[in-house]
């Protein structure tokens, strides 16, 4: 498959697209991202790497990270995770506090920024520096040492996140946060905060596509059985109130973040990464998951 | 792969479960099925057939022919149907008014009850005699021209299915039914009522396996990428509240019922159904759960 | 005091309010009737009668019945009433399922229509000839033997009336309904046809407002502290999603309908009706809301 | 009236109910009172005073000082108030997260938490030290310049309130405080902590009783009209969930605490006070309920 020519002519395709929908707005740091930016790149298990565009510019991966999270959160507590959240598709946009309450304080799915504050809970229980021990993971998943927290964004995010302290304290009020809220919220800032390429995502995702090799990544890991699963969840949950129409059009797991970028997996073949901050209406990438629609329809592969 | 000592394997692996969880006894007809049976059957699209158990008795397919319905309303209405109902998972019991209500009569996807009441109204206003050319359609799928309705359920269903008259009547309130609402939910009921083997199911879900494969049957025809899509539907929704954990546990899609059965889909791979009639109370039957997830575990085969 | 000259005062003062609004046009019937029409009648324990404007013009009392109704449920089930339903406000939309649903089919009060379908429900079990008997009831309590239900009203909301048809299925899924659906549905709509002027709602309300004097009218009859608790649900809930508007602004129980007709009571003092057909975005008539604030401020006489 | 004789009666008659339900335990200050205390007082416009049983002993007053919040509110913003907060029901649980998301952050009335909260933002607007102006008035209306704060309590309330915090942080999100969360939190538990008896809550609410004398404390001044439509919110919205259960069974406008506090109005007639700590399943005293409804049906007055 001539998969560098089919990545720029799904880029090219999507120019009509480059100036439609809004990029994050509500702090500064990623307002001041110039939107025009888009980039794609495409790892595959046998090692060739395809990019077009800006695929070497860093971005706040922000939900995106969350795959991350839930990796180290299934590595340490197994199947005892899901005593604490569920992993059900929402069915409801990605921040609402309605299903929260009528569940309890069981979030939905670790997908949904009340599931991650929850991972954030047990990491913080699990860690002396959860900070140092969440970053140590990805850089060795992206193998590449410079990959940082943006601190600003971090601080911004966390100084008008009125939503996520909403949440955090239903959480705390159904005894579904163990650790102080504030420490909480913070470390969940932080991992939101990191900034990636589309190229550093694709790599960090490539071994999410391999299950049959094992996953020992600075410390976590996770069996072959474990591997598939979390690529069960994306596929369900990825995409907020989008996952049902990112399946139906992709076709692939997959995370999105409202930084703009998506990364998706093809089990067994590869991890693709895209960017561009403008996002639709959902929260997701509009050049992103049109980019990905083409990619699975030109390539003709899918999980379907 | 030798399925046929696999699936034997998994069958007796579900022996501590025969007697988990209660039949559907909301209509008679349902509850004097004799519980203990459990059936497996599955079909390679090289042509293989394997089945253990009792894998020839018919039951109430119910839900499954929600899948039907689909690929003839898709067959009919093209990406029109989706100004009729989404394609989200709908992340509450399968019959809840609420979502209905707060997103003004526009059911969440095609698998929920409200969604297959507008795919009745919708094959309704498009054939003069339903109930034959949706049953030839099914026939013609199975391969099978014995199959039928069982319209003692069928007349049932009808006249105690309250919580179905009331999503009809909202429905109709705002808009979405456009015929009269008896006579689409006779139809309705009548679809569900449909008796088939999981040797028949697994006949007639093989062409959903296989996208390659122009799909035609008795004037139903779907694109590739309809088939496929098809497939991401019922990954993401075949389960109604226990979408993810059949994703997770299983990692196929497939589409369940309250008569016991569950018929699922490994693409370019094979189509497999199984059957019990006992649910656990989500509503899905329990050891055709436990059955297709040792079968995934087994083969070391999903989609992920 | 001089109601007389009150009264005249009250409704110049709605001229402006008089062409504000749209009249209810759900059905034919309802969009001709001319919506400039206004009238008012009060009617004191001490037997004065005060008369403003179109105040014997019949018009359709529609969720005024809701109030007979409750006088004769009571007075056949007294509180066994209330394990049928509840007593407290509903705090959202007047035909919501939500509530209904989460709450398990038992409707919150008497005037929300799921709480008077589950009246008419319990008239249908009690009577063999239930419109016979409510129509004798209200002829009695307006002292008018010429009061009549309109058939082609009842007919029409009837057969348009999917939301009610969708909460009267819900309550049967609940087991809350015990007769044929159909049945009941009837004779709630002819309830609400029923067709009144001002002066005879007046005359028909006046026995609510003394509780010391018995209460016995057809064969219903009503303890003391009934008649007192009948006003506390007027209070409470007679008015939709503005049952606290119109308890802040007018401070008098009572119970409005689409028809555009607002009854209420000053316990101990008199009985007032008011009608003009143009309605808020609450369900409630401008002009009477208006005329009803200005009464209780002009005369300073409110429960408060 | 032998008032004195029938308070006795009443408390009395609910010998059998004193034990029945469960003190407030969610923080160590209110579990630590003595749950088998009780106390009523009743004060009349024309200056008697009547008392039975611990009716001097000082209990948290918690929510019923929401009632002196909104005279505050009233008094500094008029009906501008009301663009801040609705005036109608709750319809549900009394710190419920869902009704106040779907209505974008408006709470439907100032005595549910949400409308407190808002409330307490208000005054932290207008005031430089809103806890002392706040004491003042509270102290001027009782007549005593010993009531004070607990501030134990407040502290232990803001300590463990994650509710309420959710509930802050959402409003915050949608824009409804304009203040620093922690320091309109704070304040808001100082309003909930102070400590009074029923005799001086008697007393203050003794001028919300009669709207035809000026309202003016310590610079608080409230018209005739705000007077009475304090009473009339007061009526709807005063008891939680229960409120058409309260205006049903004892028919006066009130509001109650989770301190086991309830205080009442007849309008131009009396205020009195009951307290008894244990509460009944929707956080009302179970004496206290019990004692206004005998108290209304033995004098056979209400406002009905």
């Amino acid at each position: 498959m001539n998969y560098q020519r089919i990545l720029e002519q799904v880029i090219n395709q999507t120019d009509p697209l480059v100036a439609v929908g809004h990029q994050a707005d509500y702090i500064p740091a990623l307002a001041e991202v110039n939107p025009d930016q888009r980039g794609i790149c495409l790892h595959t298990l046998s090692g060739e790497q395809y990019a077009v565009g800006d695929s070497d510019v860093r971005f706040s991966i922000q939900s995106i990270s969350k795959v991350f999270a839930l990796a180290m959160a299934l590595s340490l507590e197994g199947d005892n995770l899901w005593t604490r959240m569920g992993k059900e598709p929402s069915g409801t946009a990605f921040n609402s506090l309605f299903q929260l309450e009528l569940e309890h304080g069981v979030p939905r799915n670790p997908f949904i920024n009340a599931g991650a504050i929850v991972m954030a809970d047990i990491l913080v229980s699990h860690m002396l520096d959860p900070e140092h021990d969440f970053l140590a993971f990805v850089r060795r998943l992206a193998a590449n040492e410079t990959i940082n927290y943006n601190r600003l964004v971090a601080f911004s995010e966390r100084s008008t996140g009125y939503m996520n302290a909403a949440i955090a304290n239903l959480l705390k009020y159904h005894g579904n946060i163990h650790n102080n809220i504030e420490r909480v919220l913070q470390f969940y800032c932080m991992m939101c905060s990191i900034e990636m390429s589309c190229n550093e995502l694709a790599t960090a995702f490539l071994p999410f596509a391999d299950h049959l090799r094992p996953f020992s990544f600075g410390g976590v890991e996770l069996t072959s059985s474990q591997v598939k699963r979390m690529n069960a969840i994306m596929q369900t949950c990825g995409f907020y109130d989008e996952a049902g129409e990112f399946s139906y059009l992709v076709g692939l797991p997959g995370k999105s973040g409202v930084g703009g970028g998506i990364a998706a997996i093809h089990p067994q073949h590869y991890a693709v990464a895209v960017w561009s901050p403008r996002l639709n209406e959902k929260g997701n990438s509009v050049v992103g998951m049109k980019a990905l629609e083409l990619l699975t329809t030109e390539t003709k592969e899918s999980i379907f």
